[in-house]
């Protein structure tokens, strides 16, 4: 017996099969944690871009789907069950998961840059199983307890939240400075604000799409700008320059939207001894006038993910130097994640969460303690 | 009188009019030095490829020789006269001049980044006149005394050994680090010889001409690659890391060559959160895998010549730490200066220097007191 | 004639001839401003606790009082003239003065770290006068114009606000550190609010004085807690981490009371890994536990006023995210500023102005232009 | 059977009963090893001043021997198992062990700052075993392999360089810093050393005793100063300044000796802005001109051994960097090692050796591959 849990065999489960082929299915619930693992029951998962995409296209890059994968990584869930030497969490108690976990042995995990860690078991990247599921187990030390006054939703999107921190530290944002956010999806909202609770003094947003940029100016951008299609990018540059920015370059591009076009009025717009952050992907091959960069040492990063970003992006929460609730337009229960995954392959809404929890069958598990 | 100089008028000085059109001519002797300002009298003026360039095309960039202009800018020279408030020079003093002065007083200047004013007045770029002359006066506090055991003709290569420290610094290169140096020219090997002083550990230098290679070799590379020219940036990227860095990726990639498949091999070859600095310049508009780059997090940073590094260039060169006089391969009076260039742009020769002091008129300014 | 002002010879200024002994006296309007210079009519001045030893003891440390002196140096101005080259303000503007003027020449200088500059000249440290006068010239670059909704009040306490940011900036807080403020004086609270700008999460505020802790709660500490007399400070600290940090070291102490038993609770508190930053002086000499702090890796640094901060601290203050207004406490006429270092003296309110300005002369001195 | 070597039981092993009671006695050899990990047959350990007080008081600081512990830290060995997933190592590989193994999924193991675990496992600190014992299992990826060229008592001394190079990271020595090494200990030889090799141009170390200077200029110092016991700190740091430093401050302290008079020596002689970092541990209390430092951003830091500092300091020894072989003075057997502390207590000696292998035992362990 040992290792299973008293639950019942239920634990319905999101399955990408391969290309376009999702199913719901029952999988077993999982063993009893192992020391320092925890065993959740998912409460809400958020929809990324990257669900999308493999569901669309089997794969991302070099990343391809050869085998049924779970998807799914921003979530929230409830303790149910801990192993041996957790101390800091208990079953009932509400949790973020950060869901990519590093070898922690390498130079790069050792070195505190474990997001680049090459044995990186992520979930929802291939072959590792994502969290569209009612219950797995994760380690420990990879889950932060929910302070009261922070809700499992929000729980759920600290996830891309952390990816916006990562993006913001890569750029090293401080008090004052100018940021351009160019692409106005979840992430590039995400990143804005984040600018924001980073200290940046005056935030511009680029988009080509009206309506998203709207919502950016209600968010607290402090100007939105309209892409136009028939711009070049050098134009748009020096618009924005001397409309926006008061005639200057400016300190920090957040680039989100993934263009190519975006990189090059990255380099324009920037101002001398600047750094262009890379959020969104950008096609296999750009042609870019990077030495105009270079020649003002305009430092251009990308990034991966995140690191020790969660604790951060849980204290702005908390703190309230953020509100996440204003991002989330669609809920879905479980049993309807395809509609989720079609309205969001559509480009409707900015977050589209899944509610994963049986509350019934969860206080079953917990007994009579309940959500702590 | 008051500002002039008891010395004669003689003041032989290679002047570029335009395009491919340069003159050796009588220019008058500067006027007394100004306070914090010295009159010096230079001895050695490396040629730089930049000089090279402004006499074959009348322009770099945006910087376009409209007006006659001096040449030269790698400098080293012999104090003749001291203005008010002078403390730490006197007639006879033998300096490295760094010959970029900028305004001091905005933002970029105040934060430390000097090289990176939009006022900055340097040598050589139009429309600012360079040290190819006898006398010319020049802020005190921009002169670097140069200690016992260190030549005037080292002196004048502090300045290309400037450069390589920046890119050191931009690089972060550390003890221990594993360094690809792309191009072997003048720049080239001094990147590779800093590189070493920095602290590197394994440093491969490539380039397409053997020559080059086998002189980089025995200043000190630890292995040479020579770029075949059919070979794709991403089949060398794979040869170097297999034969030559023990299967892993590398730490820093120091881009001496300007050649856009060399980006595209610094790309291919850098290691997981490694970085680029590219000391080359890049074409206009060039054609790179970026997404590569941006999803390692490889940094890219590009480079504007260099600031606060002639302290660290000439510890460098007195603690014998690096030795320069390899690299010298040719020397030319003033009086010959056009043959230099004309040698120089045939891709002769590694560092030619041109050697502009009248010994004999310099010990009647200097009186008795002699060089010191 | 030339570089006099047409104004009248009225400049009515604050003039400490030795310890105690301060004089009202007419002064000279000054010159015509140099180029780069502009030409101000004081507005506002904030009295430092320096001012005030200054005035009591005729000396800090080896700075000592040996002519007659202009106190004053937290200042607000309005251009009434400026000299050749000065481009970015004109008469009638107002703005805050950065009164330090360093070299810009010297080693430091050059890397940006100008405050160390060994031949810098600040307003009322001897032997350099301060800005208790009506009118005085001053480089222009030193100079930050205020932007629409920032008053010449707030101008003036830009100076200690900017303390506040060099400490914060050497302290390096980050989003979601926890930071205890020892000493809430006026730079104690400057701290703690600049703390939160920087993006601290929990600030606790500690003093033996509750009224000053009930007004540093009010501008927005999270906790405060009253130091008792007779308690240790490894008690003390042991109480802040149980009671205050959840039973975790404090990532940043701004220690802010020049005590050296502030000192002791820091070294106590601070986690490992974690930063103290001295910004109140100590004692010359001091007793402490110095290897609990190096064995845990607790950096000690120190602070010498500020560099590079105006501009970041006028952001702070025109985005709204500090609001320096509840500080002023007392008003003074410069004809009054006696009574003001008396009240100051005697410990009484937190920043206490001296307003310099005759409105009317000023009228006078800009012609119909008026203030901008 | 399972997890249990085949070799005998033969394990001699040094172990510390109690203050002043050291024993040398056999010891079970110990099981197979576990994945990731590997067993290790001893090859040199070194002795640490820490062995010696543990050994002669029983305790250091908070750190007391409550139950046998076996002593020694610094260790070179052979590999003679290895676990699962190991792929770096195999029977017969030559390495230097890291012997403090963290947790690797707390806040400060996350970040890279694994040295700061409070759950850390570091060999010869109480509560766990050092390693002057014949065999014993470690974590695989705390193993670095020595290269051809380095040897194993080479690779013991890896142990206290890393403290050197973590010292030297910590002070952010950079190419043309002035250096000052107070204190010509090992450490202080080693600290002196390996500031040569992070670019450190002009080295000056002071000590009480002329035989350790001495050898400190034999190993490379640039000047040595003998301290004289009645001369005042202050007066020796001015002495300093103006007869080697020209006339400056110094831009890092490395104060290595652990008193308090040094401490006030470090602080009057280090330059404006300059680095002050404690290797050696100071008294409990001291008194100290802490506000010297503070006015003049000096930044106090201390040291708790090291981080990712092996790859550097193996690279510095395998580069021919740094030589290690000069420090070793004494070489014991195992069977003598009470004779080695005996030795080491009286202060005779640099670095003493104890050899812990029984060669004819290992061959016999790895059969006929033999130690590659």
């Amino acid at each position: 017996m040992g290792r299973e849990h008293n639950s019942s065999k239920c634990n319905l489960t999101l399955v990408l099969y391969e290309k376009q082929h999702l199913e719901l299915e029952q999988r077993p619930v999982p063993c009893k944690p192992r020391p320092n693992e925890v065993t959740l029951a998912t409460h809400t998962v958020g929809i990324c871009g990257s669900d999308v995409k493999y569901w669309q296209q089997g794969k991302i890059g070099n990343f391809v789907v050869t085998k049924p994968m779970i998807l799914g990584h921003e979530t929230s869930a409830v303790v149910i069950d801990v192993g041996e030497n957790v101390k800091h969490l208990k079953p009932g108690d509400k949790v973020a998961a950060e869901v990519g976990v590093p070898c922690s042995t390498c130079d790069l995990c050792r070195k505190g840059k474990y997001n680049l860690c090459e044995q990186m078991q992520f979930a929802a990247t291939p072959p590792y199983d994502g969290t569209l599921t009612r219950y797995f187990n994760h380690p420990a030390d990879f889950c932060f307890k929910l302070p009261e006054g922070v809700s499992l939703e929000e729980g759920a999107l600290l996830e891309p939240l952390a990816v916006a921190v990562h993006a913001c530290k890569r750029a090293q944002i401080k008090l004052g400075d100018t940021v351009l956010v160019s692409g106005a999806g979840a992430v590039g909202l995400l990143c804005m604000m984040t600018a924001r609770a980073f200290g940046a003094n005056l935030i511009v947003v680029t988009d080509v799409n009206e309506q998203r940029l709207k919502f950016a100016k209600e968010l607290g951008a402090d100007r939105t700008v309209v892409v136009q299609r028939n711009e070049f990018p050098q134009q748009l540059a020096a618009r924005l320059k001397s409309e926006h920015f008061g005639g200057r370059g400016v300190d920090v591009i957040l680039e989100c939207s993934g263009a190519e076009t975006s990189m090059v009025l990255a380099i324009n717009v920037a101002r001398t001894g600047g750094t262009i952050v890379c959020v969104g992907c950008q096609p296999d091959l750009v042609t870019i006038p990077l030495q105009i960069a270079l020649m003002q040492e305009i430092d251009i990063k990308g990034l991966f993910r995140y690191r020790n970003c969660y604790p951060i992006a849980l204290s702005m929460v908390e703190s309230g130097r953020i509100n996440l609730r204003p991002l989330i337009t669609h809920r879905f229960k479980l049993e309807d994640a395809t509609k989720a995954f079609e309205l969001c392959s559509r480009g409707e809404g900015v977050k589209i969460l899944i509610k994963c929890m049986d509350e019934s069958q969860l206080q079953n598990d917990l007994g009579f303690n309940g959500i702590h």
